[in-house]
């Protein structure tokens, strides 16, 4: 865990734990193996005093590329476990922070976000990164409700 | 233009020329003044001969991507073009040239691709690379034409 990270006190809702599984069956050396889950998504929170550490301007990062790649898999998956539609991410995402990422379900876009200042990814605290992923997969279960036979299209 | 590329003789169709004017648009540094409209094509024909002087596995390198993502602008204002779904690419793409492209109209998936071996991307004639543009234009269209109402959402 990042020593900048703040120490998370809430409570883990379904979308921090589908994260946290995330994380986890991506850790191929072992480096979270036996610290406790509330620890991985350390990283993932960016509080006042961590957001005035870090540049305006920069370049993301392999890892927090990763951590972005994670979240939205994460929805993703929160998508699929909800609707039955198999939900994946595309992100796109410049040099300088700047991009798109979308999520796809059959044909129809269930998520669609414009991105800026990647480098500077993260979350308030926990119950933010809660608030924010499960309002993603409630537009995107409306988007599936509204229109099913696209989002069940191959 | 890249001395590998073959010439071109045959004529240039409407993918084509979107493509050249996507080429044009973006000509910063003036590098295609004064040059053909064909000529800008011929980093886009990846020929037997060209394919075989090409590296099996590779990183595609910066002016590959730029080609990439100018093929799908292309696609994606064609669809445009034919029928008034404002259409945008989102391309992911990984190091190692694995990948997928969408191209969005709405909230309805027009176009996806799974790419591999993106730093050969090309195509073996003009003909081709009209066919493989039309083939990707015919069926976003049809897909409007499906599904309209997730087309022209926002």
């Amino acid at each position: 865990m990042s020593e900048a990270a703040p120490i998370i006190e809430a409570d883990v809702g379904p979308l921090a734990r589908e994260l946290i599984a995330q994380v986890r069956a991506q850790d191929t050396y072992g480096y979270w193996e036996g610290k406790p889950d509330r620890d991985l998504l350390g990283p993932f929170i960016v509080d006042r005093e961590r957001a005035r550490a870090m540049p305006i301007v920069g370049d993301p990062d392999p890892q927090t590329l990763t951590r972005i790649s994670q979240f939205y898999n994460a929805v993703a998956l929160s998508i699929e476990r909800r609707s039955g539609v198999m939900a994946s991410p595309v992100l796109q995402l410049s040099s300088e922070g700047f991009g798109r990422v979308v999520v796809i379900g059959g044909c129809l876009v269930l998520v669609s976000k414009t991105m800026r200042d990647a480098h500077r990814f993260g979350f308030a605290s926990l119950e933010r990164l809660e608030a924010d992923g499960a309002a993603l997969v409630e537009a995107a279960l409306a988007a599936i409700e509204r229109y099913p036979d696209a989002a069940r299209a191959d």
